[in-house]
C-alpha cells in the first residue's frame, strides 16, 4: 500500500463540513489539501477566508488537479448529480448522505464499477461508528444471522429525556429542536426515515441486497405518549427506535423499523442521548456491539475522515456479500410480538392479531400484548400515521410465518 | 485491489485451530487451501485424516509453494522460531499468539519491514472484537485520549459467577476449568499477564509505542474475596479486570492492568462471562465501545479468517502511529484511586496512600479507599502476591502526579 496526496475538492459547510475541517487541521498523518469548498449561500458568514470558497460546482467538478470530491450537502438529488458526476470525472468521492445512498445504491455501485473509481459513505450511517467497514473487512466470511441497533441519534435524544425527565414527546422534540439534534423539519428522524435509509445501506454490505426503502416497512416515535413511557418503565424497560435485519433462511432476510422495548441487561438498554449503537450475531463471532456518537459535527467529520485516509491508500467497497449472491429474497410474511397501544376496537381489529399474550383497559387508553404479520403493519403504513395507537415491539424473537 | 488465492501452511490444531477450520468451511467467498498442519503430538487422534499432517516443521516453511503461514500453537518461543523463519522465507504470517507478539514486538515490526511481508495478528488482542484493525484503519488520524476494556476472557467469566453465584474465587477458578475457559495452569489469566500482553499489543497499534511488558504494573484477580465481592454489590458495582491505556500529555502515556470497580450505567457493567470489551475515547469521535467473545475456538478462529481474509489481498498493519512518532514517553508517576482490602497497618503503609477519602474496620478484614502513585505499586510488584490485600481501581479518574 502506498499512499496518494489527495487533493480535496469539497461540497458544503455546515455542520459535518466544518466538523470535518477542525479534524483535518488536527491531524498530522495525512497528506491532504482542501483545494476549494463548494457552497450554495453566497451571504452567509464564513469562518476562513473567501478564498476558499465557490459557488460554481464546476470549478471542482472539472478541476483536473482534484483526485477526491467530498460530499457534504443536504439535497440529496443535488448530491447524486454531484457524486455522479465527479465519479464519470474519474474522481473518487467520500460522502455521508444516507438518503442519496440509499435512494441510488444500486445505480452507486454499478457507477463505480463502470468509472474505475471508488465511493466511500461510512459516515453515512451510524455517524461515528465503523460499521459498514467492519462489515466490509471483518464479517467478509462470516454468517451473518442478524443485526439491529439504535442508529438515529434525534429520536434517541428525545427517548431519553422521555424516559429520564418525564417530558411529553412535544416538549422533548423541542429541547432536541433548541440543542440543534433535531431539524426544523424533524420528519425524516422521527417517523423513522432516516433510520430506515441508515438500515438499507447496512443491509447493502450485510448481506448484498440493494433495497428499494420503499419496501422496507419503518414507523418511528411521534406518536408516543407518556402512557407508554409510564408502562416501559413500570417494566424497567426503556423504548428505543430500533432498526433491524435478520435471516429467515438460508436466501432470504426481512427488516424493519420499529420502536422496541429494551431490558437492562442489553447493550441498547445504556447507549442513550444522541449515541448510536449496533448488535450483530453471527455463527463464529456470534454477538458483537459496536457503540459511538450518532450526531453532530465532530463525531461525524471524524468518520468522513476515515474514509479520506481509507482513499489515500486506494481503498474500495468489495461488497463481496453482493458478489456472493447467496441471499436473494426479502420477505415481510413473518410474526412479530408487539404491544399496541389504542384507544378504538376497530383499530385494533385492523392489525389481524394472533396470540394475544396480555391486555389491558383503562379509562384512559387500552393495550394489547401479541403477535401480527409484518405484511399486515406494512399494509397499513398510509394509515398509521393517523390512528391513535403506538407500537412497541417486545424483545421477544422475529417468528417465521407458518401458513 | 485483486485477491491471491492463498495456499496455508497451519501450525497447530487445538481449540483454535479447530475453530478455524470450522469457519473457513463454511465461507464461500474466500479461495484457501490449507496444504499442510504441522503439530506436535504424534499419538492424538485427530478429527480429520492423518495424510493433512506433518511433524516436521520444514515441510510447512521449506515449501515453496506455501504464501501464508498460520501460527496457532501455545509455545511462544517455539511459536517465535516458525514465525520469524516463515517471514524470513518470504511468507505472509497470521497468528493468534498475544504472548510471542507482545514480547518481540519491535523485531516482528522491523522484520515485516525488511523481509517485505505481512504479520497480522488481529485473533491475539480481543479475539473476535476487530480492535487492531480498527485502531488501524479508523483512528488513524484520530486524537486518542484513553482506551480501556475486559481483554481476558477467564477472568470474567470468574468474576461473573462470583458476582451472580456468590462463588468464592476457588470453586468459580475450578468450574472455569471445567468449562475449558481457563488452563490447568491459570498463572497467565489470572495474575493478569495475558490482559498486560494484549494491552501491550494494543499500545503499539493505539500510541505507536512497543513497550516491555515488564514496564506496565499488572495485578490479577487471584488474591480476590467474597468481602470484595460483597463490598461491590452492596454499592451495586461488579468488579471486572480492567487494562487501561492512557495520554498524561501530548507526548506521554502511562498503562496498567487492575481490576476496576464498574458501576450500572457503564458499557463494562454488562460485558460478562467469557465476553470482552473496549471502550475508547478520542478527541472527535468522543466515546466508543466494541464487545464481542472474547475466548472460544469459533470466536477466535473467526478473526484468524478476517486476517486470512486481509491477506488475500496483500493488507498490512501500517504502525501510523508509530511513523507518525509523537509519543515518546510511558510514564507510571502518577496517582490512582484504589480500595485497598487488608489485614495488617504494615501492609497499608507500605502503599503510601495519600487523601484517604473512606476507611473501614471489622474483626474480618478493613479497607481503605484513597489515592497512591502507580510508581509505588509498581515498586511492591513482587511483594504484592505474598500480601494478604486486595486491590481495585475505584472510578476515579486517572490524575496526574503534582510534586
Amino acid at each position: 500500500m502506498t499512499r496518494e496526496t489527495l487533493r480535496i475538492g469539497l461540497f458544503g459547510y455546515g455542520c459535518v463540513g466544518q466538523g470535518l475541517h477542525d479534524v483535518l487541521n488536527s491531524s498530522s498523518g495525512l497528506r491532504t489539501d482542501i483545494v476549494k469548498i463548494c457552497v450554495k449561500d453566497r451571504s452567509k458568514k464564513r469562518r476562513i477566508a473567501m478564498s476558499n470558497f465557490t459557488f460554481d460546482k464546476n470549478d471542482i467538478l472539472n478541476d483536473p488537479s482534484i483526485n477526491l470530491v467530498v460530499e457534504l450537502i443536504d439535497d440529496a438529488e443535488e448530491a447524486f448529480n454531484i457524486v455522479s458526476t465527479a465519479m464519470k470525472n474519474g474522481k473518487n468521492v467520500v460522502t455521508a448522505n444516507k438518503v442519496m445512498v440509499a435512494r441510488h445504491f444500486r445505480e452507486l455501485v454499478d457507477m463505480q464499477d463502470k468509472y474505475r473509481v471508488s465511493l466511500l459513505y461510512e459516515a453515512s450511517a451510524g455517524a461515528s461508528i465503523p460499521i459498514i467497514r467492519n462489515l466490509e473487512e471483518y464479517y467478509d466470511n462470516e454468517l451473518l444471522h442478524s443485526l439491529r441497533g439504535i442508529l438515529n441519534g434525534t429520536t434517541n435524544y428525545i427517548l431519553t429525556k422521555m424516559h429520564n425527565e418525564g417530558l411529553d414527546f412535544s416538549t422533548a422534540l423541542r429541547q432536541a429542536q433548541e440543542k440543534g439534534f433535531a431539524e426544523s423539519d424533524p420528519t425524516l428522524d422521527i417517523d423513522g426515515w432516516d433510520a430506515k435509509y441508515k438500515l438499507c445501506i447496512i443491509t447493502g454490505h450485510a448481506y448484498g441486497l440493494f433495497l428499494d426503502p420503499a419496501e422496507v416497512f419503518h414507523y418511528g416515535i411521534r406518536s408516543i405518549s407518556t402512557f407508554d413511557i409510564r408502562y416501559a418503565k413500570e417494566k424497567g424497560l426503556k423504548i428505543k427506535l430500533v432498526p433491524y435485519v435478520g435471516k429467515t433462511d438460508e436466501n432470504t432476510i426481512t427488516s424493519f423499523v420499529l420502536p422496541r422495548f429494551i431490558s437492562p441487561d442489553k447493550y441498547l438498554y445504556n447507549v442513550d442521548d444522541e449515541y448510536n449503537g449496533v448488535i450483530t450475531e453471527a455463527a463464529f463471532a456470534d454477538k458483537q456491539f459496536f457503540s459511538g456518537k450518532g450526531a453532530g459535527g465532530h463525531a461525524t467529520g471524524s468518520a468522513v475522515l476515515s474514509d479520506i485516509s481509507a482513499n489515500s491508500y486506494g481503498y474500495k467497497y468489495e461488497y463481496k456479500k453482493y458478489q456472493q449472491g447467496t441471499v436473494s429474497n426479502h420477505t415481510r410474511d413473518l410474526f412479530l410480538e408487539i404491544y399496541l397501544r389504542y384507544r378504538k376496537e376497530k383499530d385494533r381489529k385492523m392489525f389481524g392479531f394472533k396470540e394475544v399474550s396480555e391486555y389491558f383497559s383503562s379509562k384512559f387508553y387500552k393495550y394489547v400484548i401479541g403477535t401480527v404479520n409484518l405484511e399486515t403493519l406494512y399494509s397499513l403504513r398510509d394509515q398509521l400515521p393517523a390512528m391513535d395507537v403506538f407500537i412497541v415491539k417486545t424483545g421477544r424473537k422475529v417468528m417465521k410465518a407458518r401458513h
